[in-house]
């Protein structure tokens, strides 16, 4: 078996343990109006590439954790990610038809469900953090991890990075300014995944340091290689509309750099990724994997 | 001094704590995109009773706690509450343009503005909880009270009440319906508020369940008074516009019971929720007092 071989079981094996969590942690509906627990599932079972629970399980485990202990925290992420691609796609955001192959939530379920979906799907991940047996065992680090989820998700987080989107809509922006976005609406939950794994683990100072720079030039080279296939792909194998970028005028490392510089910057970001895990060793193999395979990723 | 002052000292008492912390706790915004930040702290500052919080202070009190341990928790609620106004005031929602006397919040700031600032309420509400200094201290009780708070906020509390209004639109519902509705939307949180506060304080079980009948007849009293103001009042006293129930087609208690004995429903669980307190002796003459004055309120 190949060292890229392990590392895909491996990823399967997480992804399996994921999705069936999910499932099991989505709530039943016990009143007579299901469908924002549907439109909770419907989004959520819509497949997605589950990167940022996978990264958080694999951070825990190599700060010498039991990878199951992150599992719980690991959905809930997944949650929050998933609660902010329903709100990103409404109509008075980006207004985005289809996620993931499949019709956007607020197209199969309406526009006030959608909203309530996403509240939902926001709330339920707090819930899930709060309510899992690992928090109940070891609640100091349980509040620790809730907080940081919290704080990376909001308005000094992800939320944040959304904020700078709206404010920019249809204007060319610095580079500065781009990177700052980027690392807030996408870097912010990769950096979640990495240290909330830490934490749960007990980790070391150095070690949560090397996983959030590992984060950081991880979640910058998934966004520049988002803007390229916004450009190079088509909609089939992404799954949602290409090209709409440009059709909003906005601001995307391709727009400010041109093409080959874009590539240029995804593959020194990777390689930045890859190099920070040097105190982990032969441990870290399946995350430098990982930067890798992010960074030659088609869709 | 009346009972009554006393209790109107404590209140305000309570509220100044509450008011000062909320300017405290919302987020400065540290990126070049201020709206959103800039539409939470709106909609926060823009008044309200504030009677969540202060009940979750007291609830702790009567139980032994020091209601200033349950402060960011209380805030934390109250930032659960204004976010679901902001989206409840939605286009896509109840479409209403004015809460709490002024221009809703997407009026203010534009609707994509005000998804992100409800969204970002809900999540900085859980940073607040999670984050204070009484989860360092005490993080087995904080870790049970987020996964409460979070329970009764989302799909299986307050969120599953509005999505059976949202299915409910436009027709009659029976009056089983629109308890169940009731006891989600309004009632979910009033029980956070109490449950939190004995949780918090570390109370006995028998004071919290007291403390949860309360909180259930007092929501019940507070939405059927909700319904009757609607009718009686005028926009300028309640601060956004009345007649919206039977514009919107909405069942209300006094649309399926007339105006005479919604009152009368209204008053007997205010008694209720006087009366289920006996355990507290006349520690609990705060809370009775607030049910009192909650069930003669005119705003």
């Amino acid at each position: 078996m190949t060292p890229q071989t392990t590392a895909m079981t491996r990823f399967d094996t997480y992804l399996s343990r994921i999705n069936t969590r999910l499932s099991e942690l989505l709530p039943a509906c016990f009143y007579d109006a299901p469908a924002v627990c549907d439109a909770m599932r419907y989004s959520m079972e819509g497949g997605g590439k589950r990167i940022r629970p996978v990264l958080m399980m694999e951070s825990c485990r190599i700060c010498g954790g039991d990878p199951e202990d992150a599992l719980d925290f690991a959905c809930a992420l997944e949650m929050i990610h998933t609660y902010s691609l329903i709100h990103d796609d409404l109509p008075c955001m980006d207004d985005d038809d289809m996620r993931r192959g499949k019709p956007a939530c607020h197209i199969a379920f309406g526009e006030a469900t959608a909203v309530l979906a996403g509240d939902a799907l926001l709330t339920e991940a707090f819930h899930t953090a709060a309510a899992c047996a690992f928090a109940k065992q070891h609640p100091d680090r349980a509040v620790e991890a809730i907080a940081l989820l919290a704080e990376l998700a909001g308005a000094c987080g992800m939320i944040g990075g959304q904020a700078i989107d709206l404010q920019s809509e249809g204007q060319a922006i610095p580079l500065e300014r781009l990177q700052q976005m980027d690392r807030l609406k996408t870097g912010a939950l990769m950096k979640a995944a990495c240290a909330i794994g830490a934490v749960l683990a007990g980790a070391a100072k150095a070690q949560r340091d090397a996983l959030e720079r590992y984060a950081d030039a991880l979640g910058q080279a998934f966004q520049i290689t988002d803007d390229i296939l916004d450009v190079t792909s088509d909609s089939e194998t992404l799954g949602k509309p290409v090209g709409s970028d440009a059709q909003q005028n906005k601001s995307t490392y391709v727009s400010l750099l041109g093409l080959e510089q874009a590539r240029k910057a995804a593959a020194a970001y990777t390689a930045q990724a890859v190099s920070s895990l040097g105190l982990f060793g032969e441990e870290a193999a399946f995350l430098r994997n990982l930067a890798e395979q992010l960074g030659n990723r088609i869709s």
